[in-house]
């Protein structure tokens, strides 16, 4: 595991390669097939039903969005689901506290990995950031990305940003690029807050073209979307995709 | 595992032998150490400190609490903290959403245990009871049971009664006494609602002398947790446990 660096003047500085916002959101608003290629279709409450996560599953296909993302208890039902239909699944792990053992963290990831999960979403310990304890949270989210890794599985970092001052936010995303997450997510939809545009942009600002960002949480409205791609998001998880598809002419 | 046997009318007729809710509650609130007894002194919001649980235990100490109820990240610590007091430690599993693979409650179940980790409470799988999948959901829980036991564990089962119905609550009581629940458990208290009296009341219908039933969630006065025992409550969880204490005279 490489140490971790504190974060530096330059690192504010957007040198690590740059991603352009403004062309990504004109591609990706171009039509409906395009932005629902970038949306994680989502049904995460608990007492989500069987019926529930096979529309949701049901609709992933149909529109083909990025993926299905849903919890760990439903994730052969949605893999079975999508079987053949080319639309992976995404599942979240230690979610939405973010307060499990990392021994737990790794073995949920790899046995969702073996039943063909294609993306994780991962809750950090908050607590651990909170406590100053950096080494703990790098550690902990490089422990999953090497099991994700390994499975050829994409991790997403989710920061629950509501829940965090502006100094943790930094901090919390420049290790968890250092620790291997393939995106930043904002926010798991089940705190106080939200996706916001400030939250993308100083996560982007973060990691310039090192990895992706992902808003999620609360988000309902093509405006909210446009919003957010502008502020330099590169993927969307919501739940009410079909309706923000159909805002730009999906039927 | 048992086969799932249907809840009968007999089952509602209180024939698992008597529970002495006046008795025991009396007795309980003899004395502020009585009551202590009785109470898992709890912190589970995801951002806590290291510091806040390491306060959490001193109390815990202190006033001689049931056990210090923590997220599985903070185990180890807490167990630390409390090594040689004779103090509990309880942390959840599966928690809140209680939506995570049978392999992974079993997986930290033991790995809980092996820290030293004493009674587990475990969140349930909403979404499975609701599709009428009653075996899925018995099996999850027998098989943390059958963990939790071989270590000498005590398992609570988390119902999270405020977003199920009437027939369900009767049904994940039943299912989950079946399976091998220790304690049966109202609310994880992240859920909309938390403890009430009629929910504990059904519980403790449904348990007679066969388990025990725990009340949290929201809990803050002593008022309440007078109401809770007459009820049929015999093991409270809060976070506001010292102020409670305080009611009865503890400084």
């Amino acid at each position: 595991m490489k140490a971790i660096t504190p974060i530096q003047e330059s690192d504010l500085e957007f040198d690590y390669g740059t991603f352009d916002a403004p062309a990504f959101a004109a591609q990706t608003l171009a039509n409906w097939q395009t932005l629902a290629s970038i949306i994680d279709h989502t049904l995460l409450h608990p007492e989500a039903t069987r019926s529930q996560i096979e529309q949701l599953c049901d609709e992933a296909e149909r529109y083909r969005f990025a993926c299905a993302m849903v919890n760990p208890v439903w994730a052969s039902t949605a893999v079975n689901a999508l079987s053949g239909s080319g639309v992976p699944v995404g599942a979240v792990l230690g979610f939405p506290f973010g307060a499990s053992l990392v021994s737990t963290l790794r073995h949920e990831a790899a046995a969702l990995a073996r039943l063909g999960v294609r993306e994780l979403d991962m809750a950090i310990p908050i607590g651990l950031l909170k406590s100053g304890d950096h080494h703990a949270l790098q550690h902990s989210i490089h422990a999953v990305a090497g099991v994700a890794h390994h499975h050829g599985t994409l991790l997403k970092v989710i920061l629950e940003t509501s829940l965090l001052k502006m100094e943790e936010k930094l901090r919390a995303a420049e290790i968890a690029i250092q620790a291997g997450a393939d995106f930043l997510r904002t926010s798991t939809g089940f705190a106080s807050g939200g996706a916001t545009a400030a939250d993308v942009a100083l996560m982007r600002g973060v990691a310039g073209a090192r990895c992706g960002v992902k808003a999620a949480g609360g988000i309902r409205t093509l405006a909210e979307v446009h919003a957010l791609l502008d502020a330099g998001a590169n993927r969307i998880g919501a739940s009410a995709s079909v309706a923000i598809l159909r805002e730009l002419g999906a039927e």
